[in-house]
């Protein structure tokens, strides 16, 4: 007798989905964020969906990833020439199934629509969320070592490229710079926009890099992470062109308190809002807790955002193998922002912060 | 008396779509659409929704982009501390309207049901589709600059990247190269992953770039694109490392005519089913129809794939101002792909190509 061939990390995957998904008394799943299909199937398209017994699974995508579905995914293939949700409607009709989840936080309501049908039976699609996500919390061996590599990889491109950064250099050639240092390191692209802002445009959190040069006496955040083979990384790191006055330093180092009391409070079995208060604690104790307008950080893996959230109300409890960003604020209108990041590794008795960079206040 | 200030092209943009909206018996309409968004206010943040009402519009967003909406944007911001669209929610609730339109195809299932609530009254909302993204498919002068200025960037990038190119190449490297160059020349990010794919692999349409060098004797897919203040190009080239055999050149001036009688084909009037019929019936009578297994062409602007789609069914009839792509392919699995695309303008009597990249294989 042939032995079974051995059940690939993907199978695995597959057959803890559909435990979590029987437990919500599905008898499928369809499965439509990239990022969950990728993680169940290694299918890394553009276009798919993924119809998920507790058996077997369908993988449906269209022509144009036909002979990548078949090469990348371990298990059947289906390629509809129209619209996917007419082919996975079909489908669903004609199997009978009474219970079929759908992830409603990644489908359109169009989507939705077309799925549900307007005429033929009512296809028994109920909507839930975060079932496939919450198997993704916690990552391999393998997922934290793709982690490590993304992580190093920018790292490395930081390194190399504030090493030639002088006040005539702008936010644009900035970004570009690290961009392409990263994809030279084996990034295949940035995790997220890669941000580079100087100046008062600092206390925009999500500024978009500027074609102007820094110039003297500006502050520099720059917020980047890579994404090599699927897996994210992310670190915000700040410069300064001159020599930083008092309310600076002392502003740097309220946040750089927070950030270090944040990482002494991770380990497993804390909640992620705990983490967050012990960020929240710190700045509150230097009148700076309104200035801190988001959340302390949040998990990451082949989406550069994944639960759980490191925000006040996240009860999630913090398990070995969750990665997480952990990366405090404060932004003050005309003066500027300062934000420190690292990316961490949640273990038993603590943490591991994988982001190698140093983090005091760069001068340039 | 002040004279009243004059219109900003945002202002004329939400007049233009609320005379949409009304025509289709809606009282207001949520935008959701990032890009439908920035058109009619300018905000370019990663999380806003837009209100919009005959006379009046109010944009949402969270703190982290507080300060930068109010900058961009020249209509009422509202700064939601929770998810945006309980607060959406509670002003539809207070202001009793009883049809608001909401854009089916860009907002998630989950979202909707947020917005529609499941204790409180029903809010009148009413799923609609393309109202915005149909106003976007005819672009002014100024949106034709950009675009012209974005071709412009792909265009030298790739003619600096291809200069350099060697068998020793990676596909990655490759990549790097041309991203880094867009940057370099004003864009701010790739308008979409950059495809390079060599040998074998430009058989898939959409293939990532491998890490392997290119190698000797291969032919060499590019499918790339800028996006400079916000605006879209999108251009595909092949190459060869040797010379080509007489199937790949047979092949080549196949697609290539097939490319030339669509853009002959482009004019004010003739429906987008028409142009691609052209390059159908091309590649048809050389027996390639069943290799052709995309759409000749989109739309684009803000977005790298906005309506018109130029495919077999869509009947929407070409106007002058419409920027499109011309990109037929053929697909041989075993041997390989070609594709030929430009970025097109179209006119009253014809189109202007706007990619100056030349069409030939190129030998390296």
């Amino acid at each position: 007798m042939r032995p079974n061939p051995p059940e690939s990390p993907f199978q695995r995957r597959r057959t803890s989905a559909a435990t979590a998904f029987s437990a919500h008394g599905l008898d499928s799943l369809l499965v439509t964020a990239l990022s969950n299909i990728r993680y169940l199937t290694n299918f890394t398209g553009s276009n798919g969906a993924l119809l998920l017994f507790r058996e077997h699974a369908v993988l449906y995508t269209d022509p144009r990833y036909e002979l990548q579905a078949t090469e990348e995914a371990d298990c059947p293939v289906k390629v509809a020439r129209g619209p996917l949700w007419i082919a996975v409607r079909k489908d669903l009709n004609r199997k009978h199934l009474k219970r079929t989840g759908f992830e409603k936080g990644r489908i359109t309501y169009e989507a939705y629509e077309a799925l549900r049908g307007l005429d033929a039976g009512d296809p028994g699609l109920v909507p839930v969320g975060g079932i496939v996500e919450h198997l993704r919390m916690v990552k391999s061996e393998d997922e934290v070592g793709a982690i490590r590599r993304s992580v190093a990889t920018a790292s490395k491109a930081f390194h190399e490229a504030v090493k030639r950064i002088r006040p005539e250099t702008t936010e644009k050639e900035l970004a570009a710079e690290l961009e392409y240092r990263m994809r030279r390191s084996g990034a295949e692209k940035p995790a997220f926009e890669t941000i580079v802002a100087s100046g008062r445009r600092t206390a925009f959190p999500h500024a978009n890099p500027a074609s102007g040069t820094i110039g003297r006496n500006r502050l520099v955040l720059i917020d980047m992470g890579a994404s090599q083979n699927g897996y994210a990384s992310d670190m915000t790191r700040m410069l300064f062109s001159g020599r930083p006055g008092a309310k600076l330093r002392r502003l740097y180092n309220s946040v750089l308190e927070a950030q270090l009391a944040a990482i002494a409070a991770v380990r497993e079995g804390v909640t992620a809002g705990q983490v967050d208060r012990k960020a929240r604690q710190v700045l509150g104790s230097y009148g700076l807790r309104d200035a801190f307008v988001h959340s302390t950080g949040h998990g990451l893996g082949l989406e550069i955002h994944e639960p759980p959230r490191i925000g006040r109300r996240d009860k999630t409890r913090l398990q070995a193998g969750m990665v997480i960003t952990i990366e405090p604020g404060v932004y003050l209108e005309g003066f500027g922002g300062i934000r420190i990041e690292d990316t961490v590794l949640v273990t038993k008795t603590g943490c591991e912060v994988l982001t190698p960079t140093p983090k005091e206040l760069i001068l340039f």
